[in-house]
């Protein structure tokens, strides 16, 4: 899709959209998708290096969760999004035993509403692994050692999120990094209704706050599972997008006599990118879309996804002693 | 400008900008402009019914405070915005005496970062007049009686702002009523940029949150002086913006000979709505464009308002004195 | 009880028990106390200006919800008092109509944590006036008409805290209010534990902000009934509380044919207070002892009074639907 | 002091004014006192193992800054400190060069207000290391490498404190870390009046949320200077407090001739502790004393010690550059 090559997506699922659009040779990509009263959970396999090529992602799994309906106020919803994570995580995690140690990285920044999706999950996850240290007299049986970091970002920092976390991965030895990160959609209607996620971890590039380094199993030595929610599109894939809808409609009411395909065909691909960026002058690739509650959309979401990871990272507890545990 | 008609701006530069466009007639309108170094000051004045008719807004002063630096971390160009919002709002402000008391509003949802800009003003204010009801003797020569209220939204609270304020006037008898707010522009390069000053209130339908009712000398029976800063552009206004970008290419390559024109013509107004709609389906009008850093935006210049306030409204204050008698 | 002149507590239950102590003679209160399996309620009732007198509360009905296990992250304890409170609410309030509006009033400042509880509870309030008024098809069968305030504190707006309610109830006309309000209290072992309901509203000189004018049927011509959690407890009455206690052991370890209880005696008159100022200054009245985990205890207990007022207000929602109609 | 052995002050001057009441003789430990306009700077040297022993505080510089104006709201005199703390930084930092990176680590808690000076002071400080890797062409003359990290606290992360810090010591490699840490003073009058500046890191068991491990040299193998300010005084020091005034007072009263002395001298060691115990249950040392202004207090004291750590990290920043730079 070559239009798109200037525009981002963290999510396989829009990803291969775009490549089956252009491509309908699908080796290399299994696709599965399941359907649930409240939505879809979409298996995307990235079998090989020609998967990959075509994709744009690494090999290994990508499963995303869509539940349009997360966008209105549905507890019950909720929680059930929060289960459904929490099955998919386990089929990604590997064996957890007493001395295994979890550690979840709330990726992004605090102090920018949409890319605080990390941090605030962090805020509400079942921190264990000082009890297992300090207090193993108060670790019930079915427990799990589950640490957590919200290592900031480059700006506020000064130091590599990679390098933070590696440091810290040195001295907790976990068996599993699970790390959150709000993501960049192609599409608005995904902001705040779809969950991503990998066992391919972090990779360059990605993440609303654009992280430049990977978090996986190369750099890190250690598996990683992200997890990402889509709370942003760019403003410039709005832009380009509601000009390829002009486009398209326009070649379509002109009909196959005139001269206005070609004109088009010569406009779109010399000056789309020119014409999007005299749009978006002076903020250009910085400007966000975001619907007005997103304050109030990243504080449900990091709730779904703490859950989740609660629920998943702690077998033994029902979710009543959940609760119990929390601060 | 038939195809902005369904976009929505809350400054009267935008809406003279327009009318400018279409039509050279300039009767009812007065316009006057004035350099600084870090930008410009502009001063609309509607001045009959048939000015009102063409910029869509009632007749009054607005001035326009414009300086692209304030996007920047310039720590002078803030001082300095300040200080002429000051001069500029005490050319709009009553004669007051130490008997008179101004009542200032902040618009706006603390819960929603682009809108919160009118709370955030009354947090950074000099409130005084509670010295002057408790301990007068520690109110200084120079001194004004200030007083402030953050009414909150109407989804919030249940209770129309407008009610909320009323209410509260009859109690106070304010000799004026200013009330900030955080608006919606055409234009992106003003997000954080431009601030406005009118002298004719808070009309239906403005503002980021789109508060319903009115906010003037009608409705309070108190001259309203609205100061209001655009911190949002919705996302149809900037996907129209490029269809119109891309229309208007089009027509210049097309040449003269072809139907191209006509096709364009013809499209642009039917279907050009659909197309937006389409783009930002399921959102629509509830999608915004905000740069990335809008949270550290507002508060930086929710500091130059409030600065602008103490110093319009203290007259026998030095910045210093501001500062003490600050919380 | 004499010592105690200068420290002062919201709590009737606290007045009650120090009455007690100095005065067997119980005429003009009737006190009722009732076990659950979390704690206790107490209903004190002032039936007379002779009770009025004793207890330093004017007449009227003043239940106190206990439950020592609030402290801890006892869920389903919160859930039990929310249900609590809901019952002893809707023993207080008047029959409650689809036209009649009830009005929540969250005191309190924002900015300082202890003070905090009234606002917070006005977030997770269920509201729904703005829905009558202008949705009245959603509106369900057994929905009840709310709305809310959170009025800031005369130190943020200069203006009674007091004239802003009544400049609201005013617009409003509601057939209730409900104030909700931080308190201080004599016992830190109240701290987050206890709950108090009155329908005598708020008087001059309670909660923590020191709210200095009365809320109740006299000054607003509506009843008003009050929520308050005792969040702190002023240092002078720990540091009175100390010297007392030591007082007494010296007394008792002293001995009959000594001095000692002479010399505490006078003692304890002329310098207490003296000595009580040495032990504070420079910050006096003005310093709180809290729990170091105020933040999340405030937090929690904002949940659990908006829980019950929601259950007692909307008497046709179930629980589910109580979250439906949330935010 | 034996009296105050439960009792905990973070504070070398305290500890020095203590050991000063009981023993007069001052081998071991240097005091160096100067005056300025607004307060005083002590510089407190504990010279060798005899001194460390009577100061329990390691061998090494404390200087302590105090002044008591800061309480009010001065903005010249928070300048002035500032200044001063550069100043005093200064001259226990190593040299530093455009290679050396110093790390600004700022430890407790966000969610607990009196614990969140350190993480407030990370997110005024300016962070350049970045633009030393990334854009090293940004980079001025005399501008130095400075990075930071809020690694949070165990309960929160599940990790202890000083592993997260040597995981990054490891990748970042700083010539100096500064820890900045809120305080348990023992006297209310230092609370947000004091600054103590120490080159011998943190040691166990400081700071008010109780961090449990050192951060020196010893642990993190580069040299640490802590920075500190008391924002509580524990309850159990207050009410000691109060019960040794009330003590030394009935003793004065009482006179020779009289067994009260023997009464109070017997009281004293023995029921104390049991008293101080019976005043704060069930909270006993988790109850703290800090102004109502807390919030408020921290948040300038954060400011304070982030415009002194810039004037003192970049020398070639001018004020107005510093704020440049700041985001």
């Amino acid at each position: 899709m070559r239009q798109y090559a200037s525009i981002h997506t963290d999510l396989a699922l829009e990803a291969h959209a775009a490549a089956v659009k252009t491509d309908w040779d699908q080796q290399g990509v299994q696709v599965d998708t399941q359907e649930f009263a409240g939505g879809t959970v979409t298996r995307v396999r990235v079998l090989d290096a020609r998967g990959a090529a075509r994709m744009g992602k690494p090999p290994g799994n990508y499963i995303t969760i869509e539940a349009p309906g997360l966008r209105q106020h549905d507890v019950e919803l909720r929680e059930q999004v929060g289960q459904i994570l929490a099955e998919e995580l386990k089929s990604l995690l590997p064996p957890l035993d007493k001395s295994s140690v979890t550690l979840v990285v709330g990726l992004g920044n605090w102090h920018v509403t949409p890319d605080s999706l990390g941090p605030l999950v962090i805020e509400e996850l079942l921190v264990t692994r000082h009890l297992f240290e300090y207090a193993p007299e108060h670790v019930d049986e079915g427990m799990r050692s589950v640490c957590a970091l919200a290592p900031g970002v480059l700006g506020i920092t000064g130091i590599e999120t990679s390098d933070i976390i590696a440091g810290v991965v040195e001295k907790v030895q976990p068996a599993i990094i699970i790390a959150i990160d709000a993501l960049a959609a192609l599409s608005i209607e995904r902001l705040g209704t779809t969950i991503q996620i990998a066992d391919t971890g972090i990779n360059p590039g990605s993440g609303v706050g654009n992280k430049r380094h990977a978090l996986n199993r190369e750099t890190l030595g250690v598996p990683v599972i992200a997890i990402g929610v889509p709370s942003v599109v760019y403003a410039n894939t709005i832009v380009l997008d509601a000009m390829q809808k002009l486009t398209a409609s326009l070649r379509a009411a002109a009909g196959q006599g005139t001269n206005v395909g070609e004109v088009l065909r010569d406009l779109s691909r010399e000056e789309q990118g020119q014409l999007v960026h005299e749009v978006l002058n002076p903020f250009w690739g910085n400007l966000i879309v975001t619907p007005k509650e997103i304050d109030e959309q990243i504080r449900q979401m990091s709730k779904v996804i703490a859950g989740g990871l609660n629920v998943a990272l702690q077998p033994g507890l029902e979710s009543s002693d959940t609760l119990k545990y929390l601060q």
